[in-house]
């Protein structure tokens, strides 16, 4: 049985204070987990497997624990199989080139991992966090982006500052835009996206060179954020 | 205080089986309360609501409830003002022409919600259900679908017939298609959306003419289902 103590430090990652003063953060699942252990070794921290998973991917760094164990070790409502315990990622300054994504205060976790999973899809290296945005290591985030929070450089802009003087074009959605369909490819530039129920900041939008619209045929008064974000990416990148 | 037979009424719509047996479903939260209370009145059995919304909002079927009520009878984390019950509609047989979407096995609560509110966006007016989905009136259905749920026509496949003998294109998102690029728009159609994990189950993608893939450019290992129908019918639609 795992001692009180881990099992305590464990759960404490729920919590971003936590997480902070740690610079560690949890993912749960045999899908996800085998993905990070190949993609980023060297973050790997500590896994906590059932019999299962543990006799199938044997490693120093794999603990055998009971199914009692992972119930209390787990953020999940139905607990699966393994729990790895990794190191937060040192994010770079994104280049100065090349397509990303400025999200501004995109709050809700699940549409902020699945953001961060679309961005992996189609191949947009950078994501550019204003300060109102989730935490990337809430365990909702980590699981919704798929594993894909290990090839995407995700970067806290906690000043709101970086989209000033940025010299490739920003792009903006908004309701209020010309429609989708008039914008050519883009190899270069920025999309920046708003939190779904006040949409992008006055600051940040009167940045925008470009505002578009996912043109509406029918009645829904909005589109979901991560969904807008697909569309968008879809259209725009060659 | 509400009765302790209304409140477990109420919090019994929670679960599938006694909305099949009282014919109801619940909707929560001013935004897509208000909306449904506009949209579809007819519809509208009760509402429970505190003081600010009751207040704004007088109508005969508005009972006030005290803000330990609201937490009773809530299926939200943060219980929001107001909880309408409504009757359950009467799903019509789906048009025989005209596009639509047609799910296999979509279980998941949020993405099902999802994918009827981008319908509602892209005007899409039938959405075809096949057996193995999610519940139309499960709350988080309801509550992801954000009053879009008053505006589609939701048809459940119960014998996973209705594809068969359909005279529509039949369009399937799949990852071995042609590349979404090559298609032309479609006046009228069947878009084919699988499960996310297991894909569209053979029997169905046999029957469809046309494969479409969304092009990859980066590595995440594939995109969340609502996310794939947004951009397929962002590309599919005039």
């Amino acid at each position: 049985m795992l001692s009180k103590k881990v099992t305590k430090d464990i759960q404490s990652l729920g919590l971003k204070k936590f997480r902070d003063e740690s610079g560690l953060f949890v993912a749960e699942g045999p899908k996800i987990v085998e993905e990070l252990v190949q993609v980023i070794p060297g973050q790997i921290e500590s896994i906590f497997a059932t019999e299962d998973w543990a006799s199938a991917h044997p490693s120093e760094k794999v603990q055998l624990i009971s199914e009692e164990d992972l119930q209390r070790l787990s953020q999940l409502k139905t607990p699966n199989q393994v729990v790895a315990v990794l190191k937060q990622f040192s994010p770079l300054e994104p280049d100065a080139s090349g397509f990303c994504l400025y999200l501004d205060t995109i709050q809700d976790p699940g549409n902020f991992g699945t953001i961060i999973r679309i961005a992996d899809w189609f191949g947009v290296k950078n994501v550019i966090c204003s300060s109102g945005c989730a935490d990337l290591y809430n365990p909702k985030v980590v699981q919704a982006t798929m594993a894909s929070i290990a090839r995407v450089n995700v970067f806290y802009d906690l000043q709101d500052l970086w989209l000033h003087g940025q010299e490739r074009i920003i792009y903006a959605a908004s309701l209020q835009g010309k429609p989708l369909s008039s914008f050519s490819l883009a190899r270069d530039g920025i999309l920046l996206i708003g939190n779904e129920s006040k949409g992008i900041r006055e600051g940040f939008l009167s940045l925008a060179q470009e505002k578009i619209t996912i043109q509406r045929r029918g009645e829904a008064e909005s589109l979901n954020a991560a969904v807008a974000t697909g569309i968008l990416l879809s259209h725009l990148l060659p």
